[in-house]
């Protein structure tokens, strides 16, 4: 299980199994896991094989072994300590987001280069950038957020080859590769609705012809 | 040209293309593009090909040309009028969010509940949600950025159904499949981070054995 598709799928079938615990199930069958995940339910049986997940045709899985065995393959047994480098809005709204909590990760701290946002009055304490390589290594941060401007992206993720990171979540526009010690995912929010806008442009375009 | 692989691939084309521009280059080779983003240069040479893009191996394509091709594609001739339904701290961050106006992408509105959050004060104007219906028919909107809770989601894309709305970008921890009139893309964040805490962990536990 190495795979960015399955990793998100078992988070999806999670998202999923607690919605419908909230309903009151106690069972669910790959059918309707399937059907509202809109995969086919041999890929689900698959998936399940694949986590030494049991369960039959007849009587279905059990939702709450599923979860406490998603929760054993994601390792959710420690709280991560996540941290935010770059404290503008995308990067302030990250450290006060609630919905981190509960899937067991922590922002512990911001970085930042504006002496005037650096402080212990939000949620979580924001520390000059200088302190960055030594915060890291002293607290073993293995994940940080990556929300600083454009042109200092390059500069930060060089810097952060040197220290205990061992994963970026990238929200700057420039698009970065993993390298053999930090795994970069990127998410380019410009690039998602200008997609969105040419799809829905297409859409359109053949509405018209139609009429 | 319907593929979001395809689509993605452009806008990396172009940020890749412009950021040369700004270092003064004129022409581009396939194989500096496919060298710099990490796809096959027959890839790139594939992709202009379907553009419509012309260029020889000795020397390159001209980046002018390329750039005016892909904003042709892309449909970039007019401003793309974009609503945020929920300001709260991501929809706020996002709609006073720098990167879009460089890409003819315009924040025209929020949409919120919260009495406090309605008014004129911010750069885009905030309305009541009840005002959206009409506002999104009057000024035919056509795409939206979804920022609402997780326990109204679902009902505000029931209400988007019976609008102009044609696309949205949903940043609620729901996973929206699209429908036949609705294109939704979904940008999970926290389902980001625990995909590269997976990723982390494994990389970690095999360091670990090694040494």
């Amino acid at each position: 299980m190495t795979n960015k598709g399955q990793i998100l799928r078992l988070l999806n079938y999670k998202n999923l199994l607690k919605h419908l615990q909230t309903l009151g199930f106690k069972k669910v069958f790959s059918d309707n896991i399937s059907d509202t995940l809109e995969i086919s339910s041999s890929l689900v049986r698959k998936d399940f094989g694949n986590f030494g997940i049991t369960g039959n045709r007849k009587g279905g899985y059990d939702i709450d072994s599923i979860l406490a065995k998603i929760d054993e393959i994601l390792g959710k047994d420690e709280i991560q300590k996540v941290i935010v480098i770059g404290v503008g809005r995308i990067g302030e709204a990250l450290m006060s987001y609630q919905g981190f909590a509960k899937e067991g990760i922590q922002i512990v701290a911001g970085f930042d280069t504006d002496t005037k946002k650096i402080g212990n009055t939000g949620p979580v304490p924001v520390y000059p950038i200088d302190k960055l390589n030594d915060y890291i290594n002293d607290n073993n941060i293995r994940i940080c957020i990556l929300t600083v401007p454009q042109m200092v992206a390059k500069h930060t993720v060089d810097l952060l080859q040197t220290t205990s990171i061992g994963g970026i979540l990238n929200f700057t526009p420039i698009k970065f590769q993993s390298t053999a010690d930090i795994t970069i995912n990127n998410i380019n929010i410009v690039h998602e609705l200008e997609n969105l806008i040419y799809v829905v442009n297409k859409q359109k375009e053949k509405h018209n012809e139609k009429v």
